[in-house]
């Protein structure tokens, strides 16, 4: 895979001054069409020891106008960042729309270190891999474009540089922690990394190798491949793939054929009032004990609340939060998306929420507004709603193998139920203000509504994710489903404690193990 | 001061329900109102231990639509807080307008803390206090209300509860951590709150005392008295107090009175090409070994880059982060402010951006805005830019002392040098995005610029944050200056060790020793 990156090309000292100026200039302008579009470009600089990706950065970083531009690296991670799932520092510093960010190594350091080093099989590495083609997808799709470059160097040619380095005073190189650690194993190191490039290197995101002997070769190559990619990217649309989800089978016209989920709720189910208050007491009790006992495990719980207007979310969450110390949740309402928010990929913003080890979250709404109002209201079109159930899957996948418990709940009311709510609201003085036309108008399209929340369930209940449908017509009996349901998804998290003898877990390989000291 | 909480005051159970009815509708109406206007809330509960802070923080939680409160509490400090100057993480948690934040202790929890625990004396608790009447009369002239509770206890109450507190199998504060940590010296705690409330009770962000024995006393008292807050707040105009900044002369009408320090400057001086060639090259190996240093020590530093148009701000910036490691630096280029941020005090997007220890940070263009360009088009209020040298000297005064090294450059050329270069930049095809109509407008304001900023230098150079102004008109000797500069500032800075024995540096005491070990 890399003879190609081992022939000799050079550029001489003229030519580069010549084509470094005409480059530059188209850079410039590319830069300033980019700025009114809606596109944001990810640059990644990759490849082995003292091919010059720090060189390769600054001459970037030369060129641009550094008002557009943000340059990341991976090596020096904080605990705000170990805290939380592995990704939540990528997503932090994806470009807004209109810009670039320049990676070091972006989400590939991990993976290769980890091969290299014996601390992931290939078996991993490939699950790995495989997150990273649908994250890099999910971002394309939303309008990024991705370049990613690898700098090369024979064996021999890696040895020279590195020995020069070692002997120059002004290298920046020699005063890098880590240096060298990869190059006494150069075979071993090219083979992980052409595993990794040929799994990522898709029609949609290629990968470009670059022969990083001659340093006025590697920047001018660079720099007309990223010019070029934004150029093409600017002009043409968006390339798209078909979702790659479950097909939606035609329903016969049948009325016995058009039951959703939600049907099969019984929603006549209640509980009485000394009932209610024996275990609504026992369980918040309960609830106050595991959130302190997450807070010592350092484990995170995110509960999603969804549910048709008036179906109790507030008062559901409300009966949990006055419960727990204030300190250790954060409830999150989630309403119209802040400009900065809609300059990123729609998930960007839940990921911003994400709370440190230890925390409780709770959404009143939240991502799956993507598949239910969006749906329903054009808000999103439709192949935008139909690949989010995939990108929710993934997502929510990362939050459970970072150990996180997470819930999800749809409170459901029956429609006669919830105009009695409605008209109640209207009535009493302090729940006015939570009702408004648009729930009416929503109301009208309880049809459409159903048959979204009933897909939604069925693609996205997944096994370390699943729904619980709460039977919301009698309040009472559903805080308590809430309630309870909370408490035993927390008692059965807080057996098992998430793995931490590896840096990071790769993908479908939850390292959960029991835990035996009670 | 606290007798008039030792009175017993209380509510019986029947009119708690009554009237908790009554508030809680009026709470969200207020809150309703408050969304629409450009107030933001800071509510900060403070109190004796056992006095049930969590549970008015509950209480509130309860009570308001939480789909505009935050709560925040101080408690777990992360790395990236330990690391950047101590009030990052206070403007982290400040509500955009329109919103509420309740706080836990807020800043009031750090001194109170350190002065009981001995970490600080008298003077230096006084010098934090001064620093909080300052930075809330900052956040209240930007349309801030801050509402500040102090629940209290007598000692005998205080005993009483913290026994029952630990029978009590339910209760929260079983569980929390260093619980009855300060009860054990009652007395004593007692007298350092006094001196903290006293200092800090201000017309504009009054204390209000509150008596904690009763519960349902305490919780209405508060809910009614943030109702009355908010409610007069929205009915009124913003306090404002006048700046106290120095007064301005007014100059007699003879040109030798209106000379500036602009004026002063040598722009005649130049440095010849090979001279450049040899410093610029020792100087960018010097900065690159001093940025390398500066993150095995975990200094920050932040440069600040202002200037006239054309003055060669970009090619300065680009000098420096062409010699540094792209993975030590961020350039920051000041823009139009996103909602989020106009949704702030104007210093709010300068504080996020501020960096974690050990790294490089470059302005061009700064909070200096505000008192040049803000002043200048009529963007900002007379009062506002006025009151902001204050504010920025306190900001920067926070940055130096928590062992930032802090360089600020104003580029200058003369109107003559910058008309020769707006040309150039029109018949240069790279150069030409870098001229807009906008720059030949502000050419026009030159004499009202040459005030502001004149004005500028002459209020925020300070002791600690001195201006450079850089004769601009010759590239090569202000990139060279820029370059000393900097290297100077960076090997005088490294020499001086910020003080870590203390949780924290309080206001005007800079604990810096020089470094010994060489």
């Amino acid at each position: 895979m890399f003879e190609a990156t081992k022939v000799g090309r050079s550029v001489s000292k003229e030519d580069f001054v010549e084509q470094q100026e005409e480059l530059r200039t188209q850079l410039l302008e590319i830069q300033r069409t980019l700025a009114q579009s809606k596109t944001s470009v990810v640059v990644i600089i990759s490849g082995v020891e003292a091919a010059g990706k720090g060189e390769v950065v600054n001459r970037l970083n030369e060129w641009l106008d550094t008002r557009g531009v943000q340059t990341f690296a991976y090596w020096d991670e904080s605990d705000e960042e170990r805290e939380r799932p592995r990704y939540w520092r990528f997503w932090r510093s994806l470009p807004p729309r209109g810009s670039l960010a320049i990676l070091f190594g972006g989400w590939y350091l991990a993976p290769i270190e980890h091969r290299f080093t014996g601390i992931c099989n290939d078996a991993e590495l490939d699950a790995e891999l495989n997150r990273i083609v649908d994250f890099e997808r999910m971002l394309i799709q939303d309008g990024a474009l991705i370049v990613k470059f690898w700098c090369h160097l024979s064996e021999k040619d890696q040895k020279k540089r590195l020995k020069e380095l070692s002997r120059d005073d002004r290298s920046r190189w020699k005063m890098l922690p880590d240096k060298a650690k990869f190059s006494e194993h150069y075979s071993q190191y090219e083979s992980v990394a052409e595993r990794v490039i040929r799994h990522t290197d898709r029609g949609i995101s290629p990968w470009y190798l670059v022969e990083a002997q001659d340093r006025r070769y590697r920047d001018l190559t660079i720099g007309k491949t990223l010019l070029h990619a934004i150029r093409s990217r600017l002009s043409e649309s968006i390339p798209t793939e078909p979702p790659s989800t479950l097909g939606i089978v035609d329903l016969p016209d049948s009325p016995s054929a058009q039951i959703t989920l939600l049907d099969q709720l019984d929603l006549t189910q209640t509980l009485d009032r000394d009932q209610y208050r024996d275990e609504i007491c026992r369980l918040q009790q309960e609830v106050n004990e595991l959130a302190w006992g997450a807070y010592k495990q350092k484990r995170t719980t995110v509960v999603v609340f969804e549910g048709v207007d008036a179906g109790g979310k507030g008062g559901a969450i409300r009966r949990i939060t006055s419960a727990i110390d204030a300190r250790l949740y954060r409830s999150i309402s989630v309403a119209a998306p802040t400009d900065e928010e809609k300059a990123h990929h729609y998930l960007w913003r839940f990921w911003r929420h994400i709370p440190r080890a230890g925390y409780l979250c709770f959404y009143d709404r939240s991502w799956y507004g993507r598949v239910l109002v969006e749906r329903v209201e054009g808000f999103a079109k439709d192949p935008e709603w139909q690949r989010s159930y995939a990108e929710i899957n993934q997502f929510e996948e990362q939050l459970v193998e970072s150990g996180v418990i997470l819930l999800k709940f749809w409170l459901h009311v029956s429609q006669e139920e919830q105009l009695r709510r409605f008209k109640e609201r209207e009535a009493v003085a302090y729940k006015k203000y939570k009702i408004t036309d648009e729930d009416w108008r929503n109301r009208d399209k309880w049809p459409q509504y159903k048959v979204a929340i009933n897909e939604m369930v069925a693609r996205t209940s997944t096994e370390s994710a699943t729904w619980t449908l709460v039977e919301g017509n009698d309040k009472p009996f559903a805080r308590v489903k809430v309630l309870r349901t909370l408490c035993d998804a927390m008692k059965a998290g807080l057996r098992r404690q998430p793995c931490t003898d590896g840096v990071y877990v790769p993908c479908g390989n939850k390292r959960l193990r029991e835990d035996t000291e009670g």
